[in-house]
């Protein structure tokens, strides 16, 4: 059966029954799917906090190399982990779905099942979202979260001196992605989100920025450098590397230090700490994840930048 | 020039230089577009309300028949419609736009300046959004809004004996589409959301239910009836049509009362009043906006539901 079948509302209603047990152990929905909009409600004194980002088939994944689930996983994944970047906690995701007619609807319930696997895992209901026909399949996912006020991490501001720290290993997804384009296998890993992480580093003393790790480790750390106008030096040696990563680059004619600065998709956390503020091993113990320093944050000079990043860019 | 020679960060430095127009004369952006997600800060005891919607090439505009800034003013006026609909005042919108390569540059801006055509006129701020490559382009507008804590509007609160009612008048942006289709002209008119409309309907008195007409009055009349429980007895020559619109729409071959009760994107207010509530002409005067009665709800039937709509649907 494909979607043509099923038509717009029968889709839309496929979802919307499949949403019900994201809902599940979760506050603040006030009106979910259903109505023309979504009605959340965060606490007294909480900031909102939004973010989208689209996967296009051809573009970010086939179906070909990838499960419909994990394709699903993915999409939220990717807003789940802007929200963990702002130390924000979920409020719930709208789904906008692009697709052709020739859609199997078993394809969309994989999908819808996926997202919603990362829903009911983060506590981030499915409250919306729009179905439209398409040439291509594209997953548009709107993440919403609460952060207390004014609290929110930011980009903008590391400041010359601070220490820059990564949560886990770097890598491991671009690995993945490449044997996968050589026919070694599909794409089964998805990331997770830091959230946890995310929440409790909004709440550490002498945080300077925060950026997750989406399009890969030098592109992002350029992002976090334009915004916060300053310079770093990397010690790519540092950078940490999945246990079993190195060989496995080898063997397939990569190399892994290249891989782990330019990969993206990880979705950790890239962070400055001031000087004072507490070492990677204890900070690690307070986020609840792996934690390693590897670079500082220096003095941009006058006209300088960053060298050029490789991270993945579209066009 | 086209979007290939500009490059992902070229068109989101674009569309971030074009966006701080839409945030004059606005409050609640704590962060706008250039982090991991958009910080928004709504009043003390206010729901947030959010929405999605998609245009996509080739199923809801072509750049043959419609100019670009048009076709941008519409992605956001869709969501705006939907927070006119819930009672909410905007807080601010996401742009998620997936394009080819070959798409020009100016094509790009005249689409950013339609989407803060809108944005600037009903103050919802551009504050964040994604950009992608693809094979054909679609806008994903995704707006956020506010609303008195558990006062939004719901398409749920219809009961028998309410009175339906329409703000406006339906059928001329069908009108509009027909003939574009037919080689007559562009289609030139975006209607306007009815923010302040719907604003004051929450305040109301005596309100039942409330949707906004995208898909068409018949399609939109049955969502919030299947959502309510209810049926309805609607008077089809009672629904308001625009000054000359039976002449045109004669002369065009096409069947004005059809038009007007199929057609969609007029993006006017449909809701539901209690018997005891005022009558149309001092609602519209509360409103701003004229409205007409066109007919009441009754109640279903067991195994019954209103006749099929004729709305657009998709697949």
């Amino acid at each position: 059966m494909r979607l043509r079948e099923i038509g717009e509302f029968g889709a839309i209603a496929r979802i919307e029954r499949a949403a019900a047990r994201s809902r599940a152990g979760t506050r603040g929905v006030v009106v979910g799917i259903g109505d023309d909009a979504a009605v959340l409600r965060a606490r007294a004194g909480e900031d909102l906090v939004a973010t989208t980002d689209a996967l296009v088939e051809g573009v970010h994944f086939r179906f070909a190399t990838q499960a419909a689930r994990a394709i699903g996983r993915r999409a939220l994944v990717a807003n789940l982990s802007d929200l963990a970047a702002m130390g924000a906690r979920p409020l719930g995701c709208l789904f906008a779905l692009a697709a052709p007619p020739s859609l199997p609807v078993r394809t969309l319930d994989a999908l819808v099942a996926g997202i919603l696997d990362e829903a009911a895992a983060h506590r981030c209901p499915l409250v919306g979202g729009n179905v439209s026909r398409a040439r291509e399949t594209a997953l548009t996912l709107t993440a919403l979260g609460a952060v207390a006020r004014g609290r929110a991490l930011l980009r903008c501001g590391a400041r010359p001196g601070d220490r820059i720290l990564v949560t886990g290993t770097l890598g491991g997804a671009a690995l993945e992605v490449a044997l996968a384009l050589r026919g070694r296998g599909r794409v089964r890993r998805v990331a997770v989100p830091r959230l946890a992480a995310g929440r409790a580093l909004a709440r550490l003393p002498g945080v300077g920025a925060c950026i997750d790790v989406s399009d890969g480790l030098e592109a992002d750390l350029a992002h976090l450098l334009d915004a916060s106008g300053v310079a770093a030096a990397l010690e790519p040696a540092r950078v940490p590397r999945p246990r079993g990563f190195d060989a496995a680059c080898r063997r397939a004619g990569l190399d892994p230090e290249q891989l782990a600065l330019a990969g993206g998709e990880d979705y950790e956390l890239l962070f400055t700490l001031r000087p004072g503020a507490p070492a990677a091993a204890r900070v690690a113990r307070r986020l609840g994840v792996p934690v390693a320093e590897i670079g500082r944050v220096l003095r941009r000079r006058p006209g300088g930048r960053t060298r050029p990043a490789r991270g993945y860019r579209h066009f």
